[in-house]
């Protein structure tokens, strides 16, 4: 199952061969500069950030401006347009309010993707009919209006709500991108497997692709990045085409790329290798 | 399936709650200075390696004496017998040659575990009755007298023939231990891929025991420990339930443990917690 997303200069295809990265970075949720910026309508922080995860390794880049007190939908335009005058990756119009999806919909040129639905029939009522007229995908969340569960078959209930709602609209099931939900072990130890099993359940069931916020995992956690990259690592191999995360961490880029190569999907290790290499050019250039 | 291994004060159970660590480190191979110990007769340095893995967290200690110009069936008596004086923990007895084998099982107190054997008829009948005499457990190499297969179906043709010619011995399927063979991915980019296969197919099979030099997969590879974390966490979700690794290497200890903590194995995170806890310790202790 491919997704296509589109920026005018690039496609990018979740599914196809490699693992697809999503920049978490432009997200003002504990980034308080960057929330008071945005409040401000100054977009060079929203600049620099996008063009940092690009050149980090990021093949698509998450808007979310939802700061307090802010005009959503006005600074999702403004994000979108900044992001779109420095880089030429696809988007992920990330947002809780329609308005300001909608917004960052009409500003995006190309395939988009939406994050996030989930199975509250308001929210697919308010967030579908957005995706179907522009044209976008969409991230489904394995929950609904009756919360999360810890039971891999009900989150599974609700990714068949979600499935059939899209398919109702005419959304094809390759413009679904299934988030199976990662929350911290520091509350409750299962919370991965929970998560893998889900994952193992949306392959086998309906082959769609998955995204996950892949550092939740660890919140609150000793040792997250240890945590991250095992975590990383099995959601790949129960099928995991993308995940939304910070291409700046290092050892998360470093996670996927030995994953692919471990799996036997890095032909003659040259991702690796070029990664490897990158690194050492990098740290001779830190040293000059 | 629980294979079981005892030292007089200690029994160690693979393939029950935790993942087992079998330290690699008493093994002369690229290990000069401690060749020329051994050469000598001189056990000090192996009793230091014994010491310092169980600290460590090493569950059982492997001991090979395999140097060049060595009596080795000597050695390795003398060896087990040091090894044995200094710690509490079964012990993995690791030789090509019979002798040297029965040397080991000879002078081991309680149920060691023989490393190995593989499916060529000649080392089944060598190997197999000294197994049978010394009611031990033993590691089976999925591979026969033509060689090493890049096919996983032919590794598992191995592993059926080593299952069947222990059978026919009386020894039990819980006695052994297969090791689905790990080979450099410099060499062939799928080789990691094949070993995660054929351990499928083991675990599917015959739910054996799994062991595996987890390592060998990054020989020659740039950022080794990067890999090889990843890939012990695949394998340990495809069923290896202990790995021969040296238990100096924090990144191999964080992987295991990462792992256990991720796929839902460690209850309340209570090992990764203690384990980040005696690191800071460690810490501590350095700075002070």
């Amino acid at each position: 199952m491919i997704t296509l997303l589109k920026s005018p200069q690039r496609e990018v295809k979740i599914g196809d061969s490699g693992f697809i990265v999503i920049g978490e970075r432009i997200n003002p949720t504990r980034r308080k500069k960057l929330a008071d910026a945005l409040i401000k309508g100054d977009m060079e922080q929203v600049k620099a950030d996008a063009i940092e995860q690009v050149q980090a390794g990021a093949h698509v880049l998450d808007v979310n401006v939802g700061a307090g007190g802010i005009d959503e939908a006005a600074t999702m335009d403004m994000a979108v347009r900044a992001v779109m005058s420095v880089t030429d990756v696809p988007l992920c119009i990330d947002s809780a309010k329609p308005d300001a999806l909608e917004a960052g919909l009409k500003a995006c040129a190309g395939k988009a993707l939406v994050n996030s639905v989930n199975a509250d029939p308001e929210k697919l009522k308010a967030v579908l009919p957005l995706v179907k007229k522009y044209n976008a995908a969409v991230i489904g969340l394995a929950y609904d209006e009756k919360g999360i569960s810890e039971n891999p078959e009900v989150r599974m209930t609700a990714v068949k709500t979600i499935v059939d709602a899209a398919a109702a609209l005419g959304i094809g099931r390759e413009d679904l991108v299934i988030d199976c939900l990662a929350f911290s072990l520091g509350t409750n130890h299962r919370s991965a497997a929970i998560c893998l099993e889900t994952m193992r359940q949306v392959k086998t069931q309906y082959d769609l692709n998955m995204v996950l916020g892949v550092s939740n995992v660890s919140f609150g956690v000793p040792n997250r990045s240890d945590i991250n990259t095992v975590f990383l690592s099995q959601c790949m191999a129960n099928g995991l085409t993308c995940g939304i995360i910070n291409p700046l961490d290092t050892s998360m880029m470093k996670a996927f790329m030995a994953t692919e190569l471990v799996l036997g999907r890095d032909k003659h290790s040259r991702n690796w290798n070029k990664y490897y290499r990158r690194g050492l050019a990098l740290a001779e250039a830190a040293k000059a």
